[in-house]
């Protein structure tokens, strides 16, 4: 945790830079003082090659996101977050939105705290001595 | 919003003309007497090539549909478009499941009201004057 | 309903056995002593071919599972579940784990009662005459 989901429709792949856009995402993530444990960041993006939006009538286009986070962080935390993301998000495809239809989304969602099992040895690159 | 997203098992692929089940999908959201904006409708569909159903040992397959909404509606309001989803839904694969192993299902839910972040080009086009 | 979804990273893919992984998974569900009908248990997994861990300076690797099951068993019975499926995919991934990095983890959901729709012929054969 946390965990980003990023869906994007495949009209805009030669266009979204999909690795850059991942890589700034954990950046701000990982900037968060210590919000979230380094090891635990995980980004990943997937292409929609099936799609339909709105009424269809024209060439459409969506990057819609999902952050999944333990719960237990305040929501000014959650808010600084999302904020910086969106932000990042907006930046990231401005060239594209000024000149296409586009659709950017990003929703917040908290795992229970209750049921969720972690086996993960990439914290222990980030553990300080 | 809102998002639907079907997930369908590779194995009916040559048969579950997707298109045109997407398609059907976005005009029944749509013709809800303006429930929902109709340039925030994006449906998409999933291929799965990797499943295990059952016990695994017949040629089974499935179809599972997930609604996404923004909160707010009311109940009547969200029985009625899943009721009209999950018709056209089977209505859509009535051949299918009558000559093959086939599970089709439907979940509603809900973003949460707080941490969801929009910009969205395409309502623009469907303004009133 | 039960849903399992197993996402990976598609540079474990050679070594990930995922028919294997995804046939254990069911065995496992089904041996739950009726707990779950075997007919509507699914599961799948998704090859992530773009995605960015932590820092992003190292080969990272993770595998997620999200369980996601009808609301109304008890604790216990959904702590027992849990705890089989994360053992047997931390056995699944023992050799893996223990030479490269990877992140392994498994979340539960409930599906909401209300929002639910089926319509399924694959009980049927696993009826009780």
């Amino acid at each position: 945790m946390p965990h980003l989901t990023i869906e994007y429709t495949s009209n805009i792949k030669a266009e979204a830079r999909i690795p850059e856009l991942l890589a700034n995402a954990n950046q701000i993530l990982i900037a968060q003082n210590g919000l979230f444990p380094i090891g635990g960041i995980r980004s990943r993006a997937i292409e929609l090659t099936d799609y339909c939006i709105a009424d269809n009538q024209a060439d459409y286009a969506f990057v819609h996101c999902n952050l999944k986070i333990g719960a237990g962080r305040t929501d000014a935390d959650k808010k600084r977050v999302c904020d910086h993301l969106f932000e990042a998000l907006k930046d990231h495809f401005a060239a594209l939105f000024a000149k296409r239809y586009l659709a950017l989304s990003l929703e917040l969602n908290e795992f229970s705290e209750s049921g969720t099992y972690k086996h993960n040895n990439i914290h222990a690159r980030f553990k300080k001595p």
